[in-house]
């Protein structure tokens, strides 16, 4: 009666990810640039349930708004091409929040709070298999720029400890530098950061966002920029990985 | 930087509801068929944090698909309704899930668990002030008519107590009794087993669904009839806590 969603079993084997960071994590893509991806192995939690995969994947905010909306986002790529590979199932647990700076997911706030919660739902019924992070717009100025590694590694070190995932792999994507509203030298700085995170932090890699387009709001990547994104957080995962 | 979306302040005062049961309380009305409800007293609840309402408010499916897309649902009217009487800030909390019997939301399991938790990462920015309950249509079979009451009281008076919400009001909306896949006979009883559950739990008041009409689907309530639905909620909200 009123079966109005697929869920998968819970004996049956998933691969879970962690999609957390801000608007270019969450996805502001526009759905009308790129074909859906429908793959019968791609799930995403709702209500701590595994759904069919579908866009908006990371529901953060208003679908039908015309500007920030909720759109497509780097994680349906990543999940389709990881799939395709493993002949996996693949489930994305969504807890991005768009312009949410660093601060905000310190352990004990409520987003880091949200994201663990989440996925130890999502465990119940999926193996946890890693973080997949965009963010630093909202901390690419002076002052903020200084403390963003050692915060970083402080938040995604006691997120791994509240998982009991010291081993997963942590991918993170570059910023733009094409961003209108920040000083170039900024982006570099925060890309930089990124680049030594991952020389300390272990089983960490840095996607590389050279090439990849923004939309005409000059803040976030247009949607077929944010395929070719997903396809580069598969690639950076299987060579931490050494799937390939 | 990248602010996409409206949060209040933690100290700003919400009243806070909890959405709970299956795709009538998530909403299946057709967005083309009534006006949005633009309010900015009236937030949702997203990644822990409270945004501005739009809908679905529900995002538990798909909202692009045809059949049995997230929609519009009676929370919105509802909170609209209470704000403009109350002068309150009214927040919501969605996690009505589509399809669900009563079984998948006793305590341990995923849903119970997934409510709680939301419920609680809610009252952080809000003050908690009740439970809005659709449910029914999955149990509405012999053999599983019998057992609701009970099985329904012993759910929320677990999740009465893991929220400290012991005194709070419970609103329960009656099934509509033009559902095509069900037995009338049937419908009627889950309905007269509601107004029982009122008459023992405290606290607890039961919504008429008389008059509201069907989707074409003959499932789902349209949105017209959702609207008045939520109104309905309200009215019974009020005259359980006295407001009116």
């Amino acid at each position: 009666m009123a079966k109005d969603g697929m869920n998968v079993n819970k004996d049956e084997n998933i691969r879970s990810f962690l999609m957390i960071g801000q608007s270019n994590m969450a996805g502001r893509g526009e759905f009308r640039d790129v074909d859906p991806i429908e793959n019968p192995d791609c799930f995403m939690l709702r209500m701590g349930r595994w759904q069919q995969m579908y866009e908006p994947i990371n529901p953060d905010r208003d679908i039908f708004k015309i500007k920030y909306h909720s759109g497509i986002s780097l994680a349906a790529s990543f999940a389709d091409e990881l799939s395709k590979l493993a002949g996996d199932r693949i489930g994305l647990i969504p807890c991005a929040d768009g312009g949410t700076s660093i601060d905000q997911w310190m352990p004990g706030e409520v987003l880091f709070d949200h994201a663990v919660m989440m996925t130890r739902l999502a465990m119940r019924s999926s193996t946890f298999s890693g973080f997949l992070w965009h963010q630093g717009e909202a901390d690419s100025y002076e002052g903020r720029l200084e403390v963003y590694q050692e915060k970083f590694i402080t938040m995604i070190s006691a997120m791994r400890r509240e998982l009991g995932a010291e081993d997963l792999p942590v991918i993170i994507g570059e910023l733009s530098e094409d961003i209108e509203r920040l000083e170039k030298p900024n982006i570099i700085k925060m890309n930089e950061n990124f680049h030594a995170i991952a020389e300390v932090l272990p089983h960490c890699a840095v996607v590389s966002s050279k090439g990849l387009l923004l939309k005409p709001d000059r803040l976030h990547f247009n949607a077929v920029s944010l395929r070719e994104f997903g396809r580069r957080y598969f690639e950076a995962y299987c060579k931490i990985t050494e799937q390939k």
